[in-house]
């Protein structure tokens, strides 16, 4: 634990990083570029935001070297600069203290087992068969099934719900509403009417994972949904059964995924994209802001669909003669040369 | 209740499949075709996974009679294999128990009705007027309003609110985290500030109905927004206020549904898809995944919007030239031989 | 209070609107065009409605004078029928009364304040260092989490979730599900690792706002996450940190926006549209439905993107043309007459 004030040359030191400027200055805690006080530490990654830096009245600014060249202030120079605030930041997070214990208004099944070191919070139920372990955090509103694991240093903020058969590994976080281990939506046409298939399998969630406010992850049909080590999931997400994402994946918020989709390494999957069931996305993929993929990507790169933003009028006039493109495709093919290469 | 490991040749009888191979294995559960154990039943459905069959080490496999050709090993033969899976599959599905009962921390308002054939879980409270009939079950952490009816046989499996004239049938199953009730969206605009329309409707739904995790369906202005019996929502649905869904429809999650849309029976809303308000669609459509339905729909058959994924440089392309497609269009056009019949 | 029947004529004076015909008739309650009874008020806003007119059974119809011409039945006359509605529903709607006070199954932390004249409902919790202001309501199931407060008049109707810092106006108005001030996603890669970015913002949200249900507002990483006054937020919606809502701006279900977006007053944003991060709306702007906005609108006015939809195998002819856009624009574009004022 560093002083509550360190000065940016203790910082530096602490984070491996260069300091051009003053490096007595004491910092107390983290601003914007545009806000930060005299006593607080700013950085600038995005360079949409560069216009602000001359003007920030921040103690000290973590930035890139070539953004320090000509900087007239104090700058503590780092490689990945966001990387760096976001560790230096941690430094002046206030944690609220967590004392170990269930609370009497928690409600613990005779057959579940809940770790002296772990804490339940109020209005909370564990289920048959399932499992709070050392340094795990169950706050308030969770609902935890039958035969759940919840791993140690693993926290449910508030208000999750665990529905059956989901195994959480070390250090996973899941914010409130998520849940966890839903019945797949598995139907099948019998005589006109809807009959469900069971679903028997699970969910296995890695270490280090995080899940989104309001996310559900449905639990498998047969084996289990899998959720490699690592996958970062903002809000809002659908997650359907057997589907399988790889580790150290993110995906921004109300992303959809169809059912037994598997998804590789170090993907990022931006807001609103859905992704179709059965198919597959190699490692390193980037799919961008509500597109749709519906069939395999066997490439690592950046994969997009849809039109851009237009004012509504042009958009009709456009739209309108989407209908004909192959009409005009067509037309455009009639007036090419003829050649016997073609 | 069937033996816990049934033979082949018995469950053949049981479902009325037919049988090609060695009828007197046993059964002890169920897998899937590539990791289904020796004493496990697997289906094949979907061609995608037929290359996996002759690799199974499943006891038996249903199929169809055409995919059992040359097989070599135990078929279940049946019409629709999917469905007949689903039914075997069921027999091997172990519930939890539900003893009938009020748990001590359950908030019963003094005219309210619990039957005492139904369950009602810790830390859910259920409001007055509202009637909750035998074979119910509320589970934990559920919020039931005023002036709802839980029919007979339902299941609120976890966390679900029903706010307020929320009046299911029977054996409706609801998942953890759905809103039902909740205010519609009406606004309208006074002076410069919105002002809430009051909704003064309720919400009904019709037996069988499955509505999934954190799935939202608002209640009606007036009157009712009303499912149907037999209709499948999965998780993260928003239905706005006075829709209408015939009988037997489903949809994947993360559809949107403006409000006074009225959607047919038998109908196929594939994930991610919107639904604009105050239009029809009639029996019998499909909508593919992410399309925007923006007028009524009135022939039965298949539709979808939206355009292809690509890398995105080829996109980025692409998509510049179809804010230029009516100028192209009418290029087009001036270029076509003109005579009398045009 | 009016009496429970008012006459019309006593509406048309409560709400300063003309009126044709029988005044004296009294009202009862509201129904629509197609279904009101003979003591029923109902309403035509919605010219698609305007053939109901002439059928319905209504006891008086709120509607335009240019509708009122030549209509047979009462009409109370209203330049904007729907807002007029909205005002007289209001008579008819019966609303629980609320008792002040705090259930006796619920969680009140030592270091949180709870007004006399506040109600606190079955199951929720309330954190150190939160205000519960006068006439407040908190429904049952709600986690109120540390250092918020909910100002007067304010409602969560039931389950809902403030996380950290989240600081409600007076009459705001959150439905259940809703998870406000989670942690926004924020995530920096370390040696091929995401760490957490701290998120060291709360939520401010001003008078009057409403919010849907299982709508996600995380809290800003530094400063807070803003929604200005009278801003309604639909179901299933996702505001990342940093967003800044501007007053009366109204989003319809299942809209996602990025983080650090800035958007303007009295905006209108369709269902599940997107709005990518870091950019600016300016005032007055609608967006129609899923359309993605990716760069800074600066013009007030109407945009959209995406393809109308089309029957299935007109689509997959269009769309595969799409991939050709660029070639075919090419090729016309080498079609063109070549003079020097290009």
């Amino acid at each position: 634990m560093p002083s509550p004030a360190p000065t940016v040359a203790e910082l530096a030191e602490r984070f491996s990083l260069g300091v051009r400027g003053d490096a007595t200055a004491r910092i107390r805690g983290v601003g914007t570029l545009a806000n930060a006080g005299k006593d607080q530490l700013a950085f600038l990654a995005n360079p949409r935001y560069r216009g602000q830096l001359d003007d920030s009245t921040a103690a000290a600014v973590v930035m890139r070297a070539a953004d320090a060249e000509g900087f007239g202030g104090t700058a503590l120079v780092a490689e990945d600069p966001y990387t760096a605030f976001a560790k230096i930041a941690a430094v002046f997070e206030v944690v609220p203290v967590r004392q170990p214990g269930v609370h009497p208004m928690a409600d613990i099944h005779a057959d579940a087992v809940v770790d002296p070191a772990a804490h339940v919070g109020a209005f909370s139920s564990i289920g048959a068969g399932s499992r709070v372990e050392a340094g795990a955090f169950v706050g308030p509103g969770c609902i935890v099934g039958e035969n759940c694991v919840i791993g140690a240093g693993s926290e449910l903020l508030a208000r999750v719900t665990l529905v059956t058969r989901v195994r959480l590994g070390q250090r996973v976080r899941i914010h409130p509403g998520a849940v966890i281990g839903a019945d797949g939506f598995g139907l099948a046409m019998d005589a006109g009417r809807w009959i469900k298939v069971p679903q028997l399998g699970g969910v296995v969630i890695g270490d280090d994972c995080e899940i989104g406010a309001n996310t559900c992850i449905d639990r498998g049909a047969i084996e289990d949904t899998v959720l490699e080590e690592d996958v970062r999931l903002d809000n809002l997400i659908q997650v359907g059964h057997n589907v399988r994402i790889g580790a150290h994946t993110a995906m921004a918020g109300c992303v959809a995924i169809a059912g037994s989709a598997r998804i590789g390494r170090y993907c990022m999957i931006a807001g609103g994209a859905g992704i179709a069931g059965h198919l597959e996305i190699c490692d390193r993929v980037v799919v961008t802001a509500m597109s749709l993929v519906s069939s395999s990507i066997r490439e690592p790169g950046e994969y997009s669909s849809g039109t851009g933003l237009m004012d509504n009028r042009s958009w009709r006039r456009n739209a309108a003669r989407f209908r004909q493109l192959d009409r005009m495709a067509r037309q455009l093919r009639d007036q090419e040369p003829k050649d016997d290469t073609q």
